[in-house]
C-alpha cells in the first residue's frame, strides 16, 4: 500500500473533479483528502489529492492525461522526505530553527548542504552533521559568484532552495534555474519596509507590530508570491534592536511554516499569488 | 442560471467524490468550489460543493441518492439569505454587532426577531426595525418560560437560533428542537473559565490573554462543537472590568465570524468537533 | 476626593520623576498609577500620573511649573467623559461600533455630532439620538467645503475629531486647527497599500493577512504617528470583497481601541511615533 | 558609569515614588526608565527603575531603606548576564531554542548546565559546549531522584531554573528552594487541558487554537503565576500530531519570551499574578 499526492494545475473547465477522481476510482485508489480551488481571475483549476493504494503508475497516468485539458499539468509525488539546499549569510536564527526541526522530526526534510557567502555559520551547520560550503563573493563578480553557488547547488540536486537570511540578490539566471523552487524570508510584513535596515525603518515609522513574509523568489525583488505571513505586537518600549530580536522570532516561525507547507506539497502558484491547502 | 450548495455528509467509502461530482457533471452543473474532508476517527465523509447551472432538482437528487451510501445525508441549499432568531439578556455588544452587520451587508441574514428575558435591549433592537419580544422568566418555572420562548421561536421558523449573550441554560427540549442549529458565544477560550464571573476568574488567574468561543449548543453545557475561537492580549494593567470590556470585542467578533460561516453553509459537525470549510 | 491625570511632556533631564512626584506628595495627592518613558532619540521625557486627592490646583500647578524645565509642558486633566465629533462618508462599520460603544459604556465619550459629506449615515446616527450634519462637497471647492466642516466642528468645541472612514483628504488648515487631535483609521497595515482600492491591492498582492492602522492625522497623508495596529489572517479563499469585509472588522476594532487609548489620555506623540501607556 | 536596575516591592503608601526617586536623584543617578504598578487587590507597590551613574552602593542602599516601609523589599541588580540551569526530559524544541538564542545573542544568559532524567538530549546540549548531566529516575524514589537533581543544581548556583519540557512534577522541597525562580512551560493555554496528552485532549475538544503558557512553578501543579501566553490558529485539518507540532512552535516562543522578561528583571509576582514591565 503506497501513499502519493496528485497535484493538478490546469485551465478550468466543467467536469474536471469528476473526471480526475473517476480515474483514481477506476484504479482502486482511495482518496484520503482532496482540496480544490479555482482562481477565477486566471480561470485556473488547482487540486491536491492524497491517495493511497497500489499504483500502476504508467496506466494511471496515461488515463489521467486523457482526462485533462491539453495544456494541463499534473505531478504524482510521494509524500516523503524532500531534499533542500540552504543559502545563508551571517544570521543564525532561521538556519538554526530549520536544523533543529529537521533533526527532531518537525520538518520532514533532508538538508543536503548549507552554502554561505560568509563562513560565520559553518560551525553551527556542522554541529548538525550537515556539509557547509563557504563560497565567498570576495573579489568575484556577481555573476562569477553565483555560478559557483549554482554549480554547488546543482551537485546536490535539491527539490527546493531555501534562503535563510541570504542577504544577496539572486541573478535572473539562478532564479530561472529553480522556478517557484526558491523560498525566501523577508524581514517585514510585505509590502512594507522594502530595502535596507528594515527594523530601523519600522522603529522610525513607530509601528505597533513587526511582521515577516515568506515568499517564492522571482526576478521582482521581494515581489514573489507570498506563502505565509505573521506578525507580533510591539510597543513604544521597543528599540530598533529589540524589534529586530522580536523580528527574528517571527521570521524563523514564518519561514519554517512556509517550508513545511511547501515540503508537504500544499502550495500552488497562480499569477503572483499562492494557493495553500492547509 | 442558479447558484446552489450541495452538502454531503455520509460514511466514508472509496469513490465518493467521483460519484457525486459525476452526477453534477451529468447535469451540466459547474463546480465553482469544492471542499472535502474525511474525519478518520469517525470514518465520515464531508463535502461542500458550490454549483452553478440549471437545476433539474428532482432528477438530480434522484441520481445523487443512488450514488450515496444508504445512510448518507445530503442537502441542496440556496446560497441566499437565511432567517435567524436571536435570544438575548441584557448585554448589547453581540446583538449590536449582528444588527449592524445585517443592516449594512456584512452578514447575509434576515433577523426575524429578537427575544429577551429582560426588556433592556428592546430599544436597541427596534432602532433597526426588528421585532423584539420580552418574555420574562419572572414567576415562571424554567419549563414554562422556555415553552413560551420556544412557541415564539416556532412562529418565525428560523433556520438558526443565535444566543447573543443569553444568560440562561437551555432545557434539553429546546436544544433537541434545533439540533446543531443553536449557536452560542462563550465568554472564554474554552475549555477554560467555565461558570460564573469568567472575567473575574481570568483576572484572578492572571491570564495574559482573553478569549472567546462560539459553539453549537448541546446538552452538555459549554461543551458543544466549537465553530470559532479567538483571543486578544492583555497585561497586568487590565482590571477585571477592563478585561470584560476587551472580552466584549473578541466575543462579538468571534460570534459574528461563526455566524457568517454557518450562514454560508461552511460548517459540518463530526462527533463533538466541527469542520469549517473556509 | 477627586481623580485627575497629570501628563508631563518635556526635555529630559535628571531628577524629573523625583521633582514631579514630590510636588504631588507635598499636596497629599495619592499616585494611583505612574507611567514614564524617555525617548532617547529625541531626549524627551513623558510621564502619565493618575492622582487622587483634594486638588488645590493653582498652588499645585504653580509649584509644579517651578520643577519643570522652562520649555516643559504639562496638562492636568480629569479622567472623565470627553467630547468628540465624528466625520464620515458612506461606510457604516466604524461609526456603528463607536455609537454602540458610547451608548453601552465601552467608550467613555460624548459624541457631540456626526458630520458626513454624504447623507448615507444620517439614519444610523439619528437612531442613537446624535445630531447628523450633511455637508455635501458638491459644487464646492475643497477649501469652501472644509471651511463649512470646520465651522460646524468649531460649534461643538470637541476635544478630538475622529475620521471614521471619512474618505476625503483634509487640508493643512483643518489639520493645523487640531494638532494631534484628529484620529484616522487606515484600511491597511501601514506603511503598505497606501492609496486607492487597498483590498484589491491586497488581493492582487496575495497577502495572507489583512491589517488596519489608527493614526493621528498630519499633513503627510497616511504618515501620521501610529496609535494602534492589528491584523487578521486570510487565505487564498478570500476574494477582494471578502478581504474588505474582514478588513471592516479589524478597522473598527483598531479605531475604537485607539480612540479608547486617546480618551483615557494614554497617548503621547514623540517625533512621528506615539507612546501609548497601557 | 554603571548601569543597574532597582526593583522595589513593598506595601503601598503615599509618596513612595517621590521618596525612592529622590534618593536616586540625591546620588546623581540618572533614571533611564521607570515603571510602576500598584496592585490594589493586594495593596502592593511595584517599581522597576533603570539607573545609570556612579553607585555608592552602601550609602545609597542605606538611604533607600530609610524611605521604604519597614517590611519593604528592594533589590539592586546589574543588568547583565544571568546564570540558569535547564531541566529537560526528551523533547528538544524548547531546549534547542534557548541554546540557539544564548549562542547567538538573543538571550543574555549563561546556561551553566542542562540536567535530564533521560540522556536523549545530551548530544544536542553538548553540541553547544554546555555540560549535560544525566540523572535517571530509574530505581529511585521521587525524593531520592530530586535530591540528586537539587544537589547538582546547587553546584551551579543558578539564578533561575528553567523547566524546558521537564515532564516530572517537582516536590515541594525543590520548589521551596527556588521561590519564584523556577519557570515552566505548559503545553496549553492555561487553565485548559491540564493533565496528560494535552494535544489529544485539544483535538478531541475540537479547538480552533493551540496555546502555551509560561509560568513560575509553585506547589499547585500548573497553577503558578503566569508570565506569558500565546496561541496559534488551527483548524479541522489538524490531527493531534499536527497540533502537537504547532504546539511546539508556540511553546518554545512563549518560554523564551518569558525567560527574556525574567532575565531582564521585568517580572514581579503579586499574589498568583505577575506584573511584567515591558
Amino acid at each position: 500500500m503506497q501513499h502519493k499526492i496528485l497535484l493538478t494545475d490546469c485551465p478550468d473547465e466543467q467536469g474536471l473533479i469528476a473526471r480526475i477522481t473517476s480515474v483514481c476510482s477506476n484504479y482502486n485508489l482511495n482518496i484520503i483528502k482532496n482540496n480544490e480551488f479555482v482562481d477565477n481571475s486566471h480561470n485556473r483549476f488547482f487540486m491536491r489529492t492524497e491517495l493511497s493504494g497500489e499504483f500502476k503508475e504508467n496506466d494511471f497516468e496515461h488515463d489521467l492525461k486523457e482526462q485533462l485539458p491539453v495544456d494541463g499539468n499534473y505531478r504524482l509525488v510521494t509524500n516523503g522526505r524532500k531534499r533542500i539546499v540552504i543559502l545563508v549569510t551571517k544570521e543564525a536564527h532561521c538556519l538554526g530553527d530549520i536544523l533543529m526541526k529537521a533533526a527532531y522530526g518537525d520538518l520532514n526534510v533532508e538538508i543536503a548542504a548549507v552554502i554561505g557567502n560568509y563562513d560565520t555559520l559553518q560551525n553551527l551547520t556542522e554541529k548538525f552533521d550537515i556539509p557547509f560550503h563557504f563560497i565567498s563573493h570576495d573579489g568575484l563578480s556577481r555573476s562569477e559568484h553565483e555560478q559557483r553557488i549554482q554549480a554547488k547547488i546543482a551537485q546536490y540536486q535539491p527539490e527546493y532552495v531555501v534562503l535563510a537570511k541570504y542577504m544577496r540578490i539572486l541573478t535572473p539566471e539562478l532564479v530561472a534555474a529553480h522556478p517557484h523552487r526558491i523560498i525566501n524570508i523577508h524581514h517585514s510584513f510585505l509590502p512594507a519596509f522594502i530595502g535596507a535596515r528594515p527594523y530601523q525603518q519600522a522603529y522610525d515609522r513607530g509601528v505597533k507590530m513587526i511582521g515577516a513574509t515568506a515568499h517564492f523568489v522571482t526576478n521582482n525583488l521581494d515581489e514573489g508570491p507570498i506563502i505565509e505571513q505573521d506578525v507580533i505586537h510591539t510597543d513604544h518600549n521597543y528599540s530598533a534592536e529589540r524589534m529586530a530580536s522580536a523580528g527574528r522570532d517571527v521570521e524563523k516561525y514564518v519561514l519554517s511554516q512556509a517550508l513545511r507547507f511547501v515540503l508537504q506539497e500544499r502550495v500552488f502558484v497562480t499569477g503572483n499569488r499562492t494557493v495553500v491547502f492547509r
